[in-house]
């Protein structure tokens, strides 16, 4: 059922990418071995690191992420994290707030997620703050998983 | 010449990111199949879009580009694009700011180019407005080369 919705998802994602990048072809026609008028691009960087905001985080971990034309990056599990990112229709609070599965202390050693870059050619500029490591690896799926 | 330069900025880059990340690796042991305490994470989003500013500029094209440790991501040339920016140390001004060798018209049709993401371990949020194309691909190597 997960990967019923994920094609469904990504039908109509290369749809309405193919609708939103018609005009831009126009005005600019697609070069060879360029991406600009075949699809929206969806390129990201994912960071996970300790501290309370992103602007005063230590980036600990980060990672590409690539979904358009085929999922790639130095995610280590990319596949998956497009996967679920498109089933959300690339709306991160649905990542991050996933409701907890099981109990965490409420110690406040803060992490904060950010993704940067672009989904399906719309930029994205996306921080989270979890209270703690147990808050944020409990059932948040696979994209900040690295 | 190009490339001692560049194998030196590496060799100095490798240096500094295992001092850089030896306390956190302290504070947080290298789990297996996890970055976090190897190496300094370099991973950019790279954009170009027409407008005037990253605000309202529609992105056009976008790619992804990890340089450790190892060149890869969808940019379509990562080692050329990784080498050029170890040689300017990470500085994207030294990479949009290469004075330009041919002459171009100065008609206004604006072009932004973005980079979000890490670098050695530091956030990066650069964007540059070109005033026209021609003004943007004379010259600045590699990294927006897309």
């Amino acid at each position: 059922m997960r990967y019923i919705t994920g094609a469904v998802a990504l039908g109509a994602a290369l749809v309405l990418g193919g609708l939103a990048t018609s005009a831009q072809a126009v005005a600019a026609p697609a070069q060879s071995g360029r991406s600009s008028g075949l699809y929206a691009p969806s390129e990201l960087v994912l960071t996970v690191g300790q501290g309370a905001s992103r602007a005063t985080a230590t980036v600990q971990r980060a990672v590409s992420l690539s979904c358009m034309p085929k999922a790639g990056g130095s995610h280590p599990n990319p596949i998956a994290a497009c996967d679920q990112l498109r089933t959300v229709a690339g709306d991160f609070n649905a990542v991050t707030a996933a409701p907890s599965q099981r109990l965490c202390t409420k110690e406040w050693a803060p992490i904060v997620v950010t993704a940067d870059g672009v989904w399906q050619g719309k930029r994205v500029s996306y921080s989270y703050t979890f209270a703690n490591p147990c808050a944020m690896t409990d059932g948040r799926g696979s994209v900040f998983d690295f």
